[in-house]
Parts: structure tokens; C-alpha cells; sequence
């Protein structure tokens, strides 16, 4: 168990599902969330990941969670294994705690220590299908009110890990793509590419949007640290007709 | 009226909408409430009911305002009747306050006590058109800040009430279609079917999704407390081209 | 520079923006005003504009913005020009102070002085694609804790202004088109309307929803302060095949 607790002090919960917002059921657990530690404050990630997609809820974990002062409890809930022996996690980066289950969800952003929530209350008795509300938030609140991770763990696990590498050579992937249709690559920042070949195309690396003509396709150093294909004021996504997993190839 | 008046202890108001967000009415209502209680902690349930959809705003709210801790304020406005005689409506449930429309969308989640919002100050004067941030928001922050409900009701009524009954015997219905596709039942929990006819097909009765292969259907009680209906990792309604009202057959 | 900093004081940083939340920029924003003011109290507004609609959300800021109590520190982020010689802002309007990009966004909500933000530690060094989390919630979560303008400004700017003008006569057009299909126009409140033409039909006046039947289109003073074209209970947009731009006439 780690010697040093901190999390919690400032209260800050974040929450992240796919659970939609328009059944209740993300407000549910937010509300349970306050029922658990009243002086929570709950700040929405998103509950707009596609239904079932970890890897989706995974990257948008990872560009948010790092933002948030050290100490905040982070409840995420993409949790297609529901009901099943899935394991259940608390995991911790630089402080702050990630709570969800088991299926990589956590893993993008938080790659320290791992306990399996493994220790609760009998009379939870959590709903086979919303751990989200009877498991996870619960413990999340309480983690946030100053639980001890020992409280539901009896110990540290190697937890599932997804998500994608650097591209070694020059062979990569589009790993996300986001609202703007921004193709999100596994070049990492480093990497030399002059241009990104995608398709029959060969798009050129610039700074930014603005170095290009409003409608051109750019690549550049994308907020993420990964390099971006975008179209300037449009949709890469749609002019080329990509989606996550497409192939591309680096030009030096 | 009640002698006790704990709400707004713990400052939590959870607002409900069909408004969407990207029009900016949800957030003049949140910013209404901030300015009638400096310290509200506002906390969206949802603003993307269908528009003047009350029943699945009432499904909603029945699904997470009971998780919130008593004392809450719950603001909730689906109201195609804005403007008209249909009455606004304080309504207690456990120590906690909703208002909102007499329209239904409240008593699904609270039971109790009901008065009319029949006496605000002339000087309000609500837009016929946003009674959500003109008065509704209003009262829910005041509650909140600690205000009496005699403060602005001259006493109790009736309230309507919408919804659906229990099934009696093995007739049933959806009573509603979740993101995710599920289908939730007016089967409540102690109903003894082994499965559910819909359609033409049977639905066997098991426990959570991972009893059944990907993509099979299966049906279960449901976190609401209700039997549902669901495809493992797929949607029961569009793989039976299922909306709200369809008719259900238990078998035993 | 003001005199007077009355900002912050209720801690409450409302945020707004086109990023959507599935990808987890708008999270990262969050996460950022949190880490520069550890006791912000963050409300979103909406990350649903759409992608480059300066103007939609600049419409949405002035429904909500005049809401909230004064002090209150208002971020938004809607900003297809990052990374180019576009000026970042904050202008000040009754107390309260909005943070985002020089295009127009900010400036119908709040008409006050405006100041350029050109005064940031070098070591900030803001992605040329993400200013809003790099640049402007670092400068508004500061603002919220109790920065002064002066510690991120050299001094007064001519903000850029877009938006409409209120029809003098009696020709007008759609400048907004809202969830429900509702049509704001630039017709003011004063104007004297009895009726409007737009394509081949006349819509009467009448003061609310329930004026008319259902499914009946009607014009009415809206609760934005401009007239508006509304079906009750229906969409006037799908009905008339209206977007933003339609040209109208008042008919008195």
C-alpha cells in the first residue's frame, strides 16, 4: 500500500462513461458519488464514448486526466465485462487514483501501482449490470473522502493494458479520431516524418492549421504528442474517408 | 406544510432538461441558480431528453435523483406546456425537493408531498416561453439557499401523475429504450417469467450479459428495478426494430 | 485598467466550447482551471457547438453568461484560428470577465473594455492547436484565484464584433436556429410585428406556445429578446426548411 495519502484533498472527482446522459444513468452515479462523500466536487469528462468502445474511453481519459491537479479521483466506467470475473481496479499516477474495471480503460492514463478492488462491504451487493453506480462510484467517493485503498483492496495486480506504441520505423496507424475528424497517429513526437502518406495522398508536416489554405489537409505536433492529420476548417476524416486503425506511412 | 426543512444542507442542485446545451438555455438556468445561491453546487443530470419528451425525462429522473443524498434540490424541465394554465410544482420525497412542471415529469421519482408554486413576486414576471430560467430555476436555488416551500405556495395539490403500472400478469410492455439500446419492461423485479416473448421471439431469462454469447439476446432484471431486455455488446432495439410501447409477452 | 476586482469572488468558471467531450479536450480544459485555482467551482455551459461556429457560440454565451452573478469569470473556446496572429482576450462586462479568442465569440455577451492577453510566462509556451487548455484556462483559472488583467495584458484592444443588428425596418432574417427548431430572428422586442412572412407563409403574433393549436406555427416575443418563429410542439425549421441566414418580413 502506498505510505503516502493525498488523494482527496482536493476533493475533485472527474467522471467518464459511455453511458449517455438522457437514462439518468451517468447521474445516478454521480449521485452517488455526493451520497458517499458530501463535499465532493463533481466535474463530467464525458459520458458520450461510444458504447462499449475502451479503447475510445481510453484516449480521452488520457488527454484529461493529466490535466487535473494531483490528488483528484478519477471514476471511469466503459465496462462491456459487467457482471463477468472482469476485475475491478484502483489505480494511481503521481498521486492521483483511477477507479473502473479492468479491461484497459485506466491504463492509457494511469500507468502506476494497480489494486484490485477485491474487499467490499457485503451488503453492496452491487446490480450485475452497474457497477458503475453501486461499485465504482462507491468506492470512488469514499477514496475522495479519504479512504485508504487498503479499505477494498487486499493487494496489487498487473492490470490489462491496450492502447498502441510509437511507431518504431516508418509503418503507423490513425489510433482516434476526433470531433473535428483530426486523424490522431501513433508517430510520436519525434519522429522525423517530413509528410504521412495516407491512401493515395501525401500530406505535408507543418506547424498549424493557419500554415495552410483554409479546406488543404495538413500533418503537425498535435496537442496530444502524437502527430495529427487535419483538414484546415474540415474533416480529414470525411475527405479521406478514414477511420481508427487506417495504415499510414512516415516520408522523411 | 412540513416542519422540518433540511434541504439545501448539503447545497447540491441537479438540474434536468430537454434543452440541450448548445442553445445556451441550460446554462442560463445554472446561472440562474448560482446567482439566487452564491454556494450552489450545481450538478447536471441530463439536458438531452428528446424535446417534450416528459416520459423519458420522468424515467431519467426516477433513475438518478434517488441516488443523490436527502436534502438535495432536484430542477427538472420537459415542458411543452410552458406558458399555459399547467400548474409548477414543488414535490418532497425522503427530505429532498424536485420542481418543475405539473406535467408528470417529477412524480415518477417523488411520491410525496406536492404543493403549487402559486405565489412569487410580481416582479419575477416569468417569459412566457422559459419558465425554466425565469421561475422554475429561481425557486430551486432559493429552496436550496434555505428558503421556506411556504415561501412560495399557498398549500398541497394533486399532482399529475404519468408512468406505467407494474404488469399484473404476463402482459407487458416497454416502457423504455436506453442508449444502449436495452429495453426496459414494466415486469417488475418479482416476476417470476423465465422469458420474455417479443415479437416473434423468446428471450430466456438469465442474470447479467456475459451469460450469454456475444450478440445473443437476453433478458434480466435490470438495475431499474425493472426486467430488460438487451443483445450482449449489441442493441435489442434495433436488432428487433423495438421503440417504447411495444407489447411483451412473460413466460413462466 | 479597472480599479475595482470584484471577479473570482464567487469562484464559479463557466466553460464553453465546440470540442465535444468524447475526445476529453474539454475534460483537459476543466483539469487545467482546476490546477491554476484549486477551489474554481466549474460549470460547463456546452462543448456542442458546432466545430468553427463562432457565431452559434457566441449566441449561446449571451443566453447564459447574463444569467450568472456578477464576478463571474466566463471561458470560451471556440477558436478555428488557433495558432495564427489571432488575438487572445478578455473583456469585461458588469463585473464578470470573459476569457477566449479575438473572433467574435466573446463580444455579444460582453460589450465592455477589452484587453489583449499578450503579456504570458515564456515558459507557458501554448500548443499552436490547443490554446484553449494551454493559454486561455491557465489565464482564466488565474483570473478566478485573483490575478489582475495587468499580469496578462499590456493594455486596451478594438475587439472584433459579429453578430447582427436589430432589423430597422421591417426586412429581417433567421440569425439563430435553436434545438426544437424554434427560428430567432433580428426582429427586437419593440418592433411592432403583427404577423411574419417567411417563404410563402405569414405567421401571426401571439404571445405563447398555447395561443395556438398543436402543430400550429406561431411568432412570438422569445425569451433571448428577439422575435421567433416556433411550431408548437413541433420544429419549425423542418417544417418551413429554414437555416440560419432566411430572409423575413414583418408585416404590421
Amino acid at each position: 500500500m502506498p505510505t503516502c495519502n493525498n488523494w482527496g484533498v482536493n476533493g475533485i472527482v472527474t467522471v467518464l462513461s459511455d453511458f449517455g446522459t438522457r437514462d439518468g444513468y451517468a447521474g445516478a452515479m454521480k449521485g452517488v458519488l455526493c451520497r458517499e462523500h458530501a463535499a465532493a466536487r463533481v466535474v463530467d469528462l464525458t459520458h458520450e464514448i461510444d458504447p462499449g468502445d475502451v479503447l475510445g474511453g481510453a484516449f480521452a481519459l488520457a488527454q484529461a486526466a493529466p490535466c487535473f491537479p494531483s490528488g483528484t479521483v478519477h471514476l471511469a466506467v466503459v465496462d462491456p465485462g459487467v457482471g463477468s470475473a472482469r476485475r475491478a481496479l484502483v489505480v494511481e499516477e503521481k498521486g492521483s487514483l483511477f477507479v473502473g474495471p479492468d479491461n484497459g480503460l485506466l491504463t492509457l492514463a494511469a500507468r502506476g501501482d494497480a489494486w484490485a478492488i477485491d474487499r467490499i462491504p457485503p451488503e453492496w451487493d452491487p446490480h450485475p449490470t452497474f457497477h458503475g453506480r453501486d461499485l465504482f462510484a462507491r468506492v470512488a467517493g469514499r477514496l475522495a473522502a479519504g479512504a485508504a485503498i487498503g479499505d477494498f483492496s487486499t493487494g496489487k495486480v498487473d492490470p490489462i493494458r491496450i492502447g498502441w506504441d510509437a511507431a518504431k520505423g516508418d509503418e503507423g496507424e490513425v489510433v482516434h479520431v476526433d470531433r473535428f475528424g483530426n486523424l490522431i497517429t501513433n508517430f510520436a513526437a519525434a519522429h522525423p516524418a517530413q509528410a504521412i502518406a495516407i491512401g493515395g495522398t501525401v500530406v505535408p508536416r507543418v506547424r498549424t492549421y493557419s500554415d495552410v489554405a483554409r479546406g488543404e489537409l495538413l500533418a503537425y505536433l498535435g496537442s496530444a504528442g502524437w502527430l495529427e492529420i487535419a483538414v484546415r476548417d474540415g474533416s480529414a476524416s470525411e475527405r479521406l474517408r478514414i477511420v481508427r486503425g487506417a495504415k499510414l506511412r512516415a516520408r522523411r
